[in-house]
């Protein structure tokens, strides 16, 4: 019972020190990368309004918002004025709005951040976890739907993954598909979010999805077809429509210009790729890595969300890193977090403590993380804890040493000691550390 | 009307680039200094089960809880089952009490993080801001109540402040207080309350409030009296009491180890300091700095808080700076922000779309910040763009340099322009920015 009652709220998770250390150095990996390409950090707050939230991530979206009640007087009235946020997309949509002026006129924004959805948890599947989003605001050319995946794929690969699969689209083919199968205006976002579901469940389970939805069972029939069928005999199709042909025409520049730059793996045309939100507009797309099943990052132009807030239009378009999953798996070579001190004072007694202080001080000076024991216990009890601690050296000051004006230093893995004068000490220590570090890298 | 629906909510900061990246650079100065200490980073969620928080921050603290709403079919009840946490405190104790086992008996932990509160926004007071905290737990020791003192001093020095007023008390010292002026054990906290105003205040504000409180006149006038009195008459009266002298030996302890530590202004004992929160049980502190008027750090022992969690007693200490008002004031002597890239590729028209890309990932391989042109425009209207976004070099590759495999790179401030042949141009850019360097260094 009360072990349930101090975990962290279902769906959350607590870290404990080697896992924010290896956390924060993949962040900074990605970080860099984003950098490297001219991309600049900003930030908004973990609360938007609700008003910001609502009407744009679609009904069952919707229903993952995390409402917060209003407070004081009317917190009775069961009302709510805010929410957490959902994703990292619609309040930078806001941001833009609100300080454009600031702003360069082609925007390259990258955030890395939590959002928070009220799914069920489940394996890999968190309810507060973080986002990884890369965003170009202000720019209409393909050239930048381009460098969102090709910035991805590079920051995926400073991770540890290879061999990706990139799944393109647009969705002016899906307007296309839409033409095609004769679905009326108000059911193309059912057909979008059926499909969106399609590496999940599969050409039957959209079928059954689609009947469900009220689909005429002619045009569900014509769906499975061609979801069962050649992609070559589904294009010979579009090209025939006019947004077909556009949508096709901006999938094979995209190809063009990213293909060459994966060090495996391929650029693929998937015309029922459909990635649910609403708010998409021209290309889309997925990137799958041969060492994860699932879909590793995605994204896509949005040309029209923007101007939902600032009133005028304003190209945009971004990706989104599935930063937990490369998380979860991240082979990214490096050794176990150093989390542990260089030195250790130990401390005899109360009569000792400002010294205990002032050597740890000193030898922090010198650039040497160092801790003073706060336990209670003899030398011997504080050698132990410094060697369960993966402490290498100990500093000793006690009335021996205070008399003759020394320090003991303990090397606890030779278990060899030697003596520095006081006030040479730290020099002395540093130099044993750095003849220590490369014993470790011959 | 427009531009208000774009602001983040009321109390709350979107962060443009130059301050996000001042906002890491002050961040990890500390984590610098606080991992020199041998502390260790370990994070919660922003959310905690509403039971974990309640009955912890006193009747007026829990008011500015924000509170979040059932989901799904339970929504409609207004009930609430979760809340954004309102310190990195309590967190910590839930946290502790999950994961001792796999902790460090002493268990020395820093984080940095948001929290959240719904006071009302005024200059310098958000609903959304972060805190900065050190906490030790599993040491009785002083030395430790010291420490926690001593790196909250390092960290602010790091950051630009100086001359510090360390402000000691004890909660033996206010429990001697409350004896002698015979305060019922009820109205302690509303004491402590009260006090813990008293450089807003002041003595009136304070008897003010003793008064609606309905505290009894005659002790009113007393402490009133000993509010502005002289400390040394209070002192004497405290050594009187057991409680008294056990905190007085406190104070001097904590003051020997901590005074000689600061570089400029002093420790001072100050009997009726009394930090607001129920949960301290020893000796407690508050930091001024004579760059700011308000206190800029403050913590004490918590010896009873994690025993509510792990039900067994386990010490603590800690401390919470100030870090926002840090942030507001800092001169930590940095220059701006670097926020641009260092090079830029100009872009002829579609059919040299691929070779922009491929410039500008060989730029970056030498590890040079690189952005590829991505508006609409002529070559004058890219080079315009570069100058107003403070790129030094402009790399152009146009039908005349394909012909003859060659790359021209432009300096934007010299307006200089030479000639790299295309598979050297990399190196001769790097060049040509290490040379930049150098020139601005001189």
């Amino acid at each position: 019972m009360d072990e349930i009652l101090n975990k962290p709220p279902s769906g959350t998770r607590d870290f404990l020190p080697e896992e924010v250390k290896r956390r924060s150095r993949i962040f900074s990996k990605a970080t860099h990368i984003f950098e490297s390409f001219g991309y600049a950090p900003m930030e908004t707050p973990a609360i938007e309004r609700i008003e910001t939230l609502m009407g744009k991530y679609g009904e069952e979206g919707e229903k993952l918002i995390f409402k917060i009640l209003k407070r004081g007087e009317r917190e009775e009235s069961g009302e709510t004025d805010l929410a957490l946020r959902y994703d990292l997309t619609i309040p930078l949509a806001r941001f833009f709005a609100a300080h454009q002026a600031k702003l360069p006129k082609i925007f390259r924004r990258y955030q890395i951040g939590p959002v928070w959805r009220a799914d069920r948890p489940g394996k890999g599947r968190f309810r507060e976890f973080t986002q990884c989003d890369t965003d170009i605001i202000g720019s209409y050319s393909l050239l930048a739907d381009a460098e969102i995946i090709l910035v991805m794929v590079r920051v995926l690969e400073s991770l540890g993954q290879s061999d990706f699969i990139v799944h393109l689209n647009s969705r002016k083919i899906l307007e296309a598909l839409c033409d095609m199968y004769n679905i009326s205006a108000e059911q193309k976002q059912d057909l979008y979010i059926s499909l969106d579901k399609l590496d999940k469940i599969g050409a039957q389970g959209v079928e059954k999805e689609l009947i469900q939805r009220g689909f005429p069972l002619d045009r569900v029939t014509a769906i499975r077809e061609d979801l069962e069928g050649s992609v070559s005999r589904v294009k010979e199709k579009l090209i025939q429509l006019k947004s077909g042909k556009e949508g096709m025409r901006e999938v094979e520049i995209i190809t063009k210009l990213t293909a060459p730059f994966l060090k495996g793996g391929s650029v693929v045309f998937s015309p029922f790729l459909a990635r649910g939100l609403d708010y998409y507009t021209g290309p889309i797309f997925e990137i799958f890595s041969s060492n994860l099943q699932s879909s590793i990052a995605a994204g896509g132009r949005y040309d029209d969300l923007i101007g939902i807030f600032s009133k005028k239009a304003v190209p945009a378009c971004g990706g989104s890193l599935g930063i937990e999953r490369v998380l979860m798996t991240a082979h990214d070579g490096a050794k176990k977090e150093e989390i542990s001190a260089d030195a250790f004072v130990a401390v005899w007694d109360e009569t000792f403590y400002l010294d205990a202080l002032r050597l740890a001080e000193e030898a922090r000076a010198m650039g040497i993380k160092t801790e003073v024991y706060l336990g209670e216990g003899n030398i011997g009890k504080q050698l132990g804890h410094a060697s369960d601690h993966n402490i290498r050296f100990c500093i000793l000051f006690g009335p021996d040493e205070k008399e003759k004006d020394e320090v003991a230093i303990k090397d606890l893995q030779t278990e060899k000691q030697i003596r520095a004068s006081r006030s040479q000490f730290p020099k002395t220590l540093k130099d044993l550390l750095k003849k220590r570090r490369l014993t470790i890298k011959s």
